[in-house]
């Protein structure tokens, strides 16, 4: 897939995501819930996990029926809205203190501490609203509700305490202290891998891929190495560049002598690692039994994500 | 139903309750968020939610199936997960900064607020793992999908902005504002009367109840009494009660200059109107079509809400 080619991809899909957040984040909501919501999720960051979930969903199919668009989307808006929700919890200043996110304040500088976190358990509430669409509210595409099922099973147990949740309990608990390569390993793969592999592994379920198959079981793989990469690349992001690029506050981790993948492996190690997975990750694509055409957009995405400089 | 025929019933529920929640909520979620988690949700309360589940599933006949018996149970316990949830969060220092629930200090005060933060975050994302036991892990009666979907559905949108959360945000806005009675009663609609409803309404899916019939209609408009009539129990009883009865701070509302039904309508008003959604429940069931023996336990519940002294 050329840079335009993605570009256009990926513009299409990051409309098609915001017009539906805008339209499932009510401003409705009572007493500005709504507004703290909309200004936790709309608008920001760089969608990465809507694109995982697009990309695996045009991968595996997705896309040659009605339902199976609409699910993808739903699917999409639903992990940016665990992701956003997650950011908004971990910024408070029982958690990282951060004042500074996607180059705007944090939510709970915005709207206080109480509308933040309410914000963040409605928005979690709403995930799981916007994948079970009701037939009988007249939905144009509703999606079947075995998919429906599915799709929370694995949005679900990606959020909680096995996943992302465990993950900052792990991160919580190692400030201050040396962690392994093994325990930072199994923090990140909870804390932010899971919820990226199960984006993954949720836009091929859109497809009705089934856990048996070659192809099911590629994609999970090349998620498992995106949620890890993902993570060093951060860390040495977090190493290299100013606040101004990242848009949030740099070098945070390591003032509070947090472990990262850097004070672990050194900068080039962390960068070595990190280009070793995404080698990993297409040789799973290549693996999969899709066609090369069919998996360019998640080709495309593992380059990004390992190669961004923000 | 007797006194000690409605004890017996409910001591059985709230075993079986019990001992499901011990499993599903694991010890072994890391760096002691299981503990967190556990502490906040097991042995608790009067388990209100998870008793109005059953009831609605034994009224309408979902005991007659091993499906509908764990279905019922996993209801039950997400049901049960979620209010617990909102309890940590609503006791944090940045809400209603409370020290006691239930005669134990709060989470935060244990744990910590990053940890109780977390543990409230992980026992939402529990509650819909539990809805969604997947048959690949060998679960031995697995729900039917399309009642997982449909349980997700209705607990989603009770949890969420247009249910609790929201109405917490209306609260969390009202301090030191006079609210006018409609007001009030939305608030509290959303705050404590969508899970108490959707509580009804998730017991009667677990039968199979569809929306379209009288027993579906009869049940969820006495689980929409019952939940006013719970808050307006709840005002009563905290204007009238010690802390040490109660097992919280008591008069914490009026103190915090909050409305409550008692501000608004009198001690004798509130009682007569809870006494009056009590009669609208009782008649709620007698037109669904189900039989006084099959209601027989959520006639017995409404009495206790109503008439409880703690």
């Amino acid at each position: 897939m050329s840079p335009e080619v993605f570009k256009d991809w990926s513009a299409q899909v990051l409309a098609r995501v915001e017009s539906a957040l805008s339209e499932w984040v009510p401003a409705s909501a009572p007493a500005g819930l709504g507004d703290a919501m909309r200004y936790g999720v709309l608008d920001g960051g760089k969608r990465l996990r809507a694109l995982l979930v697009q990309a695996a969903a045009d991968a595996a199919g997705a896309g040659a029926t009605a339902q199976g668009r609409d699910a993808a989307l739903r699917a999409a808006c639903a992990v940016e809205l665990i992701h956003a929700y997650s950011l908004i919890h971990d910024d408070m200043p029982c958690m990282d203190n951060d004042v500074l996110r996607r180059g705007k304040p944090t939510v709970h500088v915005q709207f206080g501490e109480a509308q933040a976190m309410l914000a963040g358990d409605a928005m979690q509430a709403l995930a799981f609203e916007v994948l079970t669409p009701d037939a009988d509210e007249g939905a144009p595409a509703a999606t079947d509700p075995v998919l429906q099922a599915r799709l929370c099973r694995l949005l679900a147990r990606a959020s909680g305490q096995s996943g992302m949740a465990g993950g900052q309990a792990i991160d919580l608990a190692s400030v201050g202290h040396a962690l392994d390569e093994a325990t930072l390993r199994d923090m990140h793969q909870r804390k932010t891998g899971a919820l990226l592999r199960a984006s993954v592994q949720m836009g091929a379920a859109c497809a009705g891929l089934q856990t048996d198959s070659a192809a099911w079981k590629a994609l999970t793989e090349y998620g498992h190495a995106m949620g890890l990469a993902f993570q060093i690349v951060d860390d040495v992001l977090d190493a290299t560049q100013g606040s101004e690029t990242l848009g949030k506050t740099a070098g945070k981790d390591a003032d509070a002598n947090k472990p990262t993948y850097v004070s672990l492996l050194g900068l080039q190690g962390a960068r070595d690692e990190a280009d070793g997975l995404l080698r990993q990750s297409l040789a799973a694509l290549a693996r999969s039994g899709l066609s090369a055409a069919d998996t360019a957009a998640l080709a495309a995405l593992a380059e990004r994500i390992v190669h961004r400089d923000h």
